[in-house]
């Protein structure tokens, strides 16, 4: 159980809205994973305290007033232990990408499947979205086998696509179609 | 059940995340429960469709990125039948006001004193907040009744103290501390 | 006499318009009281040089031109003595709070008081507010005989509203409706 | 007598500071005299109700928080009868432009004049200005007189320098430089 | 020749500069040619006056300013025959992607290309870009072969990715990195 | 020959659309001119690195976004030498003022007063402005000159009309109108 509004996504977990408060969490939660987080997102060595969160949910928050963004964390119970979220939401053609990560603790229990099925189902019922999209980098294994286990289709290989420490990456594209789903 | 992110606040009610996409839901509320909500909101004779209540949501949503307001609907299942905020959030003494309203239908059933205290639980728990004040119109029984109901503390009746179709309303104050919730 | 643009209060008193460039002379002001005025203001201790004051200024006649806030200065001949404003300004309920502190050799001599009396009389005749509010911590002996003074009705007290150096304060509410001045 | 923050200039005249609440009576004065201002002003026309005097008062609030205008109006005890101001201020060079009209009824008496030098008194002193310049078109002989009246030097005449109801004026440049006043 | 800033292509065609004052003529190019540009463009039939026109060139100016656009024209001397731009350009990544269309009188006559290849030139040398992509309508042919020609590869098909009058379009996604130009 | 957006003035020299990619460039053309430039630019000894150049050329291409700034930079084949602008374009006046800046390598070859030609012409043609204003320091005798070359005539001298490194400069004023051109 959560006192956070949330999604219930079965066993436990759910998605709940993100707050200015849950900032200090957030970072810890990143902190105590830095070697495996930091392999596929950029902010982990920048994030020194809460800072760069709190700015972050800010700016989160900013977009859901805008209609570009809807930022949740993945928990159990009460406690953070991951982001989902959709990004570059389009007013008009109903697309929208959905990032996500989890702590490593998390990970390979199909905790991140359940969290982008609901998000899907959220985004398409709720938001009245018509597609979605995943961007995983090619090397990141576990990323592109969520986005095959939610029933997204392979578009293709997007060359020198992120950049992250230095150095560009190939990123694999996903999308799934309300009528597909 | 619902498929918005929300708090269950028992029989099927729950307190749910505002959304952008709700607008048109929430005039349509307004606009079939016209006589009893002009009585105490002013702004039931300005929606006309449902831009009003757009611009009305995206304002909170950009409280909620500054910290300052946070606005949930109350739903039984996934219908709307009403509105509770907290806005005037202040971040240093940790105060904020509520505010609600639910559609005649739904009054006189206890369902919003349950609103109430669910919107106090998640302020002090999750907010972190010290304070919370309700400002009832004197001659509103209803809501003079659920500040009551949910144990807050009668501080006074403050004199011309809101103005409502070109009259003004005296309105009584209460507050609950943390402590005594 | 003055060389700014003033509202004599007599005895060679009078306020004065606030203007960016009296930042540095009120900042000198708050340096040399700073063991009296930290007792019930909260920026003292954070005072270290004009440019908290000259952004207080700035922020202040924003407020001006939004018509949420007029700050004037209590002044001796050209010589700043204390502040005295209005805030919160409220458009269409036409009601604002009173804020007042001045420098402690010009306390218990009633200048603060005719300085709100004249506020009040700019206010309800030039603005054309309906009421006015006075918040003084209770500790504060001097501001709630100000309020008493200028014939304000008490409303109550309300408990911890304000926040000063760590620790809460209860403050009493006090109003005066135009009719009543 | 006014109840207005002012500086009295002699006779019963002051300068008063500029209040959003001051726009109904600016629009009728405009409205009251439209034959005589619209052959220097460029806004008579378009005034057809206090709107546009609420704008440029509010515009011109915003200007003095940014510290680039000052905004007054003539008065005679609380009667408006024109405007004077600053604008143009430059922070580091410590320059600024004076603007000014009055209604034809106050004209020819040297009630202008008389506001002019009492700026420039303000200007000097108080914004620790050190050059005010005056822009008078050609054909507008009363603006010349004033600028000439006030110890300000002519620079030379600007061609094609404003654009008054389709038609390019001539503009006459003063100066007066702090040392000189 | 041409009067702009402009960068030359070949044979008297030009990338010129946008400028707020081409407005007008950007409007009546649109207004000639209606019925082709309404197939692929769908500000079209919202294009009244030059209004529409404005208000694009000066989002897309404050887009170079914030450094995620660039808005050129393809001119034939100094007449305008269709725009050009980068958008969506990622400063970390460095990537962008190319919008453009033409006047149906210079389709078909390898004007375009040109106008890609000067651009993607001044995209990686003077940009320091490392990628470009370019969004074509399945079924709008010209457009695709301008991507080929150029020397862009071919990602994917990317299904109901734009909405024109009311029906989604399948859009194909061509890249080009730097190294490969 | 450049790869920038361009306008020939002859003799491989060039006006080139400002980029915020040229900030470094900007910088170090300064940084190799210290003691020469900083006579007359008040900016120079402020420069440590590009980050005010950046912000400089970035607050242009706002001001060319609302109309009131173009900044170019002067250009031998693709090497910045100078810059030249126009600012405080005056849209319902159509007058604007001249600056410029070239590298004491430069200097004394005509070339600025090719630039200037070149920026009139713009200025008269492309954005159809009718007066033209150049400001030169009274000591700056290579200033005055490019002015008087040009055509422009002289207005008068404003005495203290900027401060650099601590002291007044009295500036010359010259005008161009369109039909003198």
């Amino acid at each position: 159980m959560t006192n956070y509004f949330h999604l219930p996504i079965g066993d436990g977990y759910s998605l709940v809205s993100a707050e200015l408060s849950m900032a200090k969490e957030l970072f810890e939660l990143v902190d105590s994973n830095r070697e495996h987080l930091r392999t596929f997102l950029d902010f982990v060595d920048s994030s020194v305290d809460e800072t760069l969160q709190e700015n972050y949910i800010k700016m989160k928050l900013q977009g859901s007033a805008n209609g570009t963004d809807k930022l949740f964390f993945i928990a159990y119970g009460d406690k953070l232990i991951g982001t989902i979220d959709l990004h570059a939401i389009h007013p008009t053609v109903k697309k929208a990408e959905i990032g996500y990560w989890v702590h490593a603790d998390f990970t390979r229990k199909g905790i991140t499947s359940k969290a982008v099925r609901a998000l899907c189902q959220y985004a398409f019922d709720v938001l009245e979205l018509n597609k979605l999209t995943i961007m995983a980098a090619v090397r990141n294994i576990g990323s592109n086998k969520v986005a095959q286990n939610c029933g997204f289709t392979f578009l293709g290989t997007r060359p020198q696509d992120s950049f992250i420490y230095g150095e560009y990456q190939d990123m694999n594209e996903y999308y799934l179609v309300k009528n597909d789903f």
